[in-house]
């Protein structure tokens, strides 16, 4: 948009300038790093479809139900109720926490006259700005002070109703209005004009300790009878005191809401749009209710909402401000009786789901790669959502149900790219992409998202050497894409007749890969076939599987003691006699290109040439580089360059599988930028699309593309999947690609944008590559790859030398899966270098403890 | 939920009830079918985040900058603005029209009363209800007609202002109302309030025209200073005269436009909300633009868009309602210069990409079974967009542009499911799903989609046999996984020794797969080696295939001269005699089990049992039915009964490929459903998820998951892909499936909810059946399959025999693929019967000009 010239109009009348400006931060929404949800008791927020549509009234009436309903029962049980204002402005003279500690202690003297059970309120207001202190009663003014931050105020207020039998315990009504401010404007100038702000951060992190700490005996149970409500302020995206919208500042916690509606001319447009801007946030809404104004919304809102969603409705709320609204209360007690039933039973739900789903899951789900009779019920991990690099997990501590933020050290597979800001403009792009195209099919049609992926990738990843992208849908599909590609090539280079399979010598052709052992490639018959037989190969596996590929044994590289350092497997040790190149004092030495003509380097081109030279002549056709699966081992750089040479002058086509390097994952866009080589194929899936949806590329040169140009379709390649270049995976891409790469969304970029900032603490990763319980680091851009001292069976991959290790992380919020003996912790491009230090930092702790616990099995290796 | 009851407050407080009613139609978002929208020149709606925020103002203002900014260029050219209120309210007391018309007079006369160019202004008001007639000067009262409809009333008004110069041509203002109602609240409740109605359908065919009527001189051309703008009613979801929501009532146009937002306190929210109902909805927005209320909600609403969206404000709107606003609009008239231009840029930008992202796919793009070569830059269709059924196809046509609706007779590739609502409500769950989980990894953790999609797979597909769904990402990667489950299977209930690959007899195994020449199941390696040798596993295609199976020909079934009859391959026509079992009068007689003892049957047995004694004992192991790509062919039920029949016997595990034919494709749930015969396992993808990501999934019976039980991780299914299972997948799963089952949202289910309706009306299809240039048909389910009648070459896959047939069905709206010779027409499980026999009436008529036009070619056929 061409938005940068700033023409006004005259007076008032004018463009917005569009300068980046700080404080108001551009809506970066909060992460749920150590926010976890107690589920004991059924808690709610409340939201508004616009100002004025009577929250407050709303949260009063449930109130009132509550503790007023709880004792109908017999024989009648206490109960508490506990109403949060986060944000309150126009303070003191509005606050709602004070109207509902007053309306509701009235009407539970109007309600329960004759209560057995009495009712102990209090209203508590704790920080407020310096302007809106010094209105006031009983506050003390501080000199000075006035304009410094929000201050504390502990403002509190109480009233008592004895129960009819003195005996009887009380019930409890708590207010509390957690930050307030003078002017009676949206919290974000407030903050501004009063110079009283507070981090978001900080904001959510005493908003948990006031529902944790507020019910009293916390202690074991589902406390059905005690009851939470948090009124926001305005509409659901009205910004916080940070700038950053209500509904994303709340995100973290993911509550259940209620949205109160608005039932005036126009209320169905925004009653409709504030549920959308909900749910597009990933919220559930357990029912929505608002004034009657005679204009029937509630049933155009039940069209709707599909009857999915109960919609009630309130009489109109007496327009008199001398009207005591006891009166109105009463006439709609029904509806907050039914209001409190409809919470209470989605509550149950909600709860009964997520106890129930552990099992049912073992019971109805084939997990790839499991073996499920090693996985009892109770070890499954049951995912409520996740946030950006975080999940929530639901725990039973002490009998009490939690939702408990977990760091996702696997990046989900290693396909996690978003922080939470991302992964919101992810959902409003996949809404969009949904509706404006759902799928269109993909040969010889041009649409929008395909076209510009397809761009951004050439420009991208594939710069400098791709000119075509040939879309499917995961990393397997893309090697077997891959594969084809090559061998078309391969056979037009060396002269064999495709038709008859015979090369110009007439021999007969067995087409075999060129590989690395211990690579993975993915899990179909020709992705597997380009790997070194292993457990995944096995005659159990496949019994179709040959493993048609010349396999061979890379060197290593990885950070022990500080250093970097070069691991020959036993072919090159064998041939080579222990150099002095081989240990390195940065990241940015083993990389370097002189070390093309180290007598390494020579090495590794003899050992190549004559693995080349055993393989029949020209029968091999491609090389695949760089692995994951099976140890997270990092190939030594050099090696790599030297097989990439010898492959080009043999005219074999080379592959570069990117599928877990791509898109930044190793510091770099692609590891072709990291290596400075160049391949002829390169497949990318994963963090492609940022991590949300699968999709997958093959990217190729032009002269790969040309070896299929005819006359007949015949020669075309034809190899397709339904959802090809699917709009959706495509616009999440573009996204994705975009975001990471610019500085304005991804604070990470340094040197020019061309790399990331070192995520995971320089010096910590040199601690932990010290340890005497660490054989081996690997830490490069997202990855933190960590190998512990094992010997035996407990180096392998199928080891569960490190299961006590990772259930403690867990225990620590650290969600992470070993691979064997290797742990590993991995995060977004985006993620922010704080983070990832905290994590490792945890991951150093555990592993200290680890090794104390088990010093027999380690002291013989450290030795 | 369980808001059943019906509780109702006192007085006016009361619970809805939520008995569904007419006429408010359950938001059934209108189908974009004919109705094409001209982009010659700049056409914009304009929405409001709230009612009452001004967007007559900024129609106005911006007409007025239109008309008076064009001749401030030289030499001055006159300009047309058509300013369209397709619904009105409060009338004739409001009309925007007539605020428009008077207005943009004035300022007219104001701005530019020395122009060289003078102004025709017309107001003109279509059509109106009784109730609002009545109201109207000069209208004419007709008695008993009062109450019945919307009634034409041809109101106009006109204004013409001279130029200096009189001979320079008048710009031209036209301002239309097209719908009035009297009283001033929401459409849908004056329409019932004045028993004056108007379907959604005709309101659109009405705008449609009224846009390609107003420009008169139509011709050729790009008109850049030719605007148009379409104003609607209230907020952009208030309900439309029919109840459905405007923003999804004009979906079918997708329209770029321009967001009114609110100034005021809570405007914020409301704009972001409105913004977003919009942007799920796949529109796009070229600017938002307010009133400033002193509250800077701009900055706001920049941080939110990221600058990504230019937001412009006007200076406050006087709030004296005698004021005559000439002075406001002229101290916003740089604001509406301003605003015209960035429309325009944005207008102009769109139509730049449309003309060459045809060209540009060309160039990055590889797309799958394609030969590049035979594809020139012109023939690229240019999707802008897809609704329910329809593309929306961007063509040049006498040099304008258009965007024209073709029904996706492929139903892209048979993914295909979504009606316009549905596609809608997986916008909703596409983005909730992305902001509530992202993806999370699957192994030995439960999460909502993934363990309600499978509830609801085993529940309905697999119902009465499978016990456990494995998922991937489409359909060949879920066909690898049913390969290795069954190997598994075969070699336990065989007594194979999997890890040495020997039988109980010592004897190496060679696993080969039973399956049907001419099917095809994907196109990795492993579904490649199940399918016989074809086109698409040549050596050219993939030279490790070899074609590891034992593939039999199938007998087929088809309609022709309107009766169903049985086709036997030459290995069957050799070894039997014809019977007279072999022609039916319905489909039912065709799926009849009294089939299973006929001669035909017998016939089949004993073939089937031949062919699997030349196999060497126990080495073949599955067996895959049904199949699509190569021909549309329906293999005679009663085979594939006995088929499965033999195969149990034999301890054959039997695999259905259900890829292409589950969830409703042919008119039932699944094929197997529609067979009758249960099998050990099957594979899903495609229209799985409705249609709009990839997902696949392998069901199997619990006999199937044991065989992979053990203590060992090794013997486990070592298969997986990143995004298995992925949150948004599951989640589109489990809409679809529950929506294509559910009579209240699948009108077309009939039998208890058993099967589809008749979709494609017998009459038509037996009629096409018996014209002289089809061969066979097979309408079944979604799906009504026609092969022409061609000879030698022109029969084959590669043919380009239907090419002329298939161009001239694209000019009528059809967007079709052949195969070969063979056209087919797909629609959704939802799609009304309706639709489906306009597009066959087209084909039908199609049919008959391309067999005029050959009759050469089709007279010795027929003969």
């Amino acid at each position: 948009m061409l938005v940068n010239s700033s023409i006004c109009g005259r007076r008032s009348s004018f463009l917005c300038s569009l300068v980046l400006r700080r404080p108001f931060s551009m809506s970066s929404a909060p992460s749920s790093h150590g926010l976890e949800v107690d589920l004991s008791h059924p808690t709610y927020m409340i939201w508004g479809a616009n100002t004025g549509v009577g929250k407050t009234l709303v949260s009063a009436g449930l109130a009132a139900s509550v503790l007023c309903e709880s004792q109908s029962s017999a024989p009648p049980a206490p109960s508490q109720f506990l109403y949060v204002k986060p944000v309150q402005t126009g303070f003191p003279g509005d606050s709602d926490s004070r109207f509902v500690h007053r309306k509701v202690s009235e009407l539970f003297l109007n309600w329960r006259s004759e209560s057995p059970i009495g009712l102990y309120a209090s209203n508590h207001v704790l920080k407020v700005s310096g302007a809106a202190s010094v209105e006031m009663p009983g506050v003390e003014r501080v000199e000075g002070e006035r304009n410094a931050g929000l201050r504390d105020v502990c403002f509190y207020e109480e009233r008592i109703l004895s129960g009819v039998d003195c005996e009887g315990k009380d019930s409890e009504l708590l207010c509390k209005t957690m930050h307030a401010w003078k002017e009676a404007i949206s919290p974000h100038l407030a903050v501004v004009r009063e110079n009283a702000g507070v981090e978001d951060a900080v904001l959510l992190q005493s908003l948990k300790e006031c529902l944790a700490s507020t019910f009293r005996g916390g202690g074991s149970g589902r406390k059905d009878n005690f009851w939470c409500v948090i009124e926001t302020a305005g509409g659901v995206a009205s910004p916080g005191p940070s700038g950053v919208l209500q509904c994303d500042l709340y995100r973290p916690f993911r509550l259940p809401g209620i949205l109160v509606g608005d039932g005036r001319l126009g209320g169905i447009s925004c009653t409709i749009s504030s549920y959308e801007t909900l749910k597009f946030r990933g919220y559930d809404i357990s029912a929505i209710i608002l004034e009657d104004h005679g204009l029937s919304n509630e049933t155009a809102l039940l069209s709707y909402l599909r009857n999915k969603v109960p919609v009630l409705v309130m009489p109109p709320f007496p327009r008199d401000p001398s009207d005591d609204l006891i009166r109105w209360f009463s006439e709609c007690r029904n509806v907050f009786i039914y209001l409190q039933k409809l919470m209470h039973t989605a509550y149950l739900k909600r709860i009964g789901r997520l106890h129930d789903i552990g099992a049912k899951a073992g019971e109805v789900l084939w997990w790839p790669f499991t073996q499920h009779k090693l996985v009892p019920t109770e070890t499954v991990t049951v995912i409520d959502s996740r946030l950006g690099e975080n999940f929530s997990v639901h725990k039973v501590i002490d009998n009490c149900d939690f939702i408990i933020p977990q760091f996702d050290a696997c990046a989900s597979w290693w396909t996690q790219g978003p922080d939470a800001t991302l992964q919101i403009e992810l959902a409003r792009d996949m809404g969009y992409a949904t509706s404006r195209f759902g799928h269109v099919m993909f040969p010889e049609n041009a649409y929008e998202p395909a076209l510009h992926c397809a761009e951004l990738m050439l420009g991208g990843v594939g710069k400098g050497w791709a000119s075509r992208a040939y879309f499917s849908d995961n990393g397997s599909t893309a090697i077997e894409i891959a594969i084809k590609m090559a061998f078309r090539k391969f056979s037009l280079d060396h002269g064999i007749h495709m038709e008859t399979a015979y090369d110009s010598m007439g021999k007969k052709m067995d087409f075999r890969v060129l590989a690395l052992s211990g690579s993975y490639h993915g899990d179909t018959l020709g992705a597997m076939e380009a790997q070194a037989p292993s457990i995944y190969t096995s005659f159990l596996q496949q019994p179709w599987y040959s493993g048609r590929g010349l396999f061979l044994d890379p060197p290593t590289a990885y950070l022990s003691n500080g250093r970097w350092s070069i691991s020959l497997p036993t072919a090159l040790q064998f041939r080579m006699e222990k150099t002095d190149d081989m240990s390195f004092d940065s990241f940015d030495d083993l990389f370097s290109w002189s070390r093309e003509s180290s007598v390494l380097a020579e090495g590794y081109s003899a050992y190549i040439t004559e693995q080349l030279s055993q393989l029949s002549g020209g029968s091999e056709s491609t090389h695949i580089v760089i692995h994951g699966a099976g140890g997270m081992h990092l190939i030594d750089p050099a090696f790599q360059r030297v097989l990439v040479r010898k492959c080009r002058a043999r005219k074999i086509p080379v592959i570069f599988d990117e599928v877990f390097t791509g898109f930044w994952r190793l510091g770099r866009e692609s590891a072709a930028e990291l290596l400075g080589c160049m391949p002829d194929i390169a497949c990318y899936a994963k963090l492609l699309t940022g991590g949300v949806v699968p999709l997958a590329a093959t990217l190729a040169t032009e002269a790969i593309f040309e070896a299929f140009s005819g006359d007949s379709k015949a020669e075309a390649l034809l190899h397709g999947h339904s959802y090809s270049a699917h709009p959706m995976g495509c616009s999440a891409a573009t996204k994705a690609i975009q975001w990471f790469k610019d500085p304005s969304t991804n604070p990470n970029l340094e040197g020019g944008g061309e790399s990331l900032k070192e995520l995971w603490d320089g010096e910590l990763v040199r601690q932990v590559s010290s340890h005497f319980a660490v054989r081996r680091v690997v830490a490069l851009g997202t990855l933190c790859a960590i190998e512990l001292r094992a010997e035996g069976s407990d180096a392998s991959y199928a080891s569960l030398y490190a299961s006590s290790l990772v259930r403690s992380l867990r225990g620590d919020g650290v969600y992470m899966r070993p691979l064997g003996n290797v742990i590993y912790l991995m995060c977004g491009p985006c993620t922010h270098p704080h983070v990832c230090r905290t994590q490792l930092h945890k991951v150093y702790q555990a592993i200290d403890r680890f090794a104390q616990s088990q010093p027999s099995k380690l002291s013989s290796t450290a030795l």
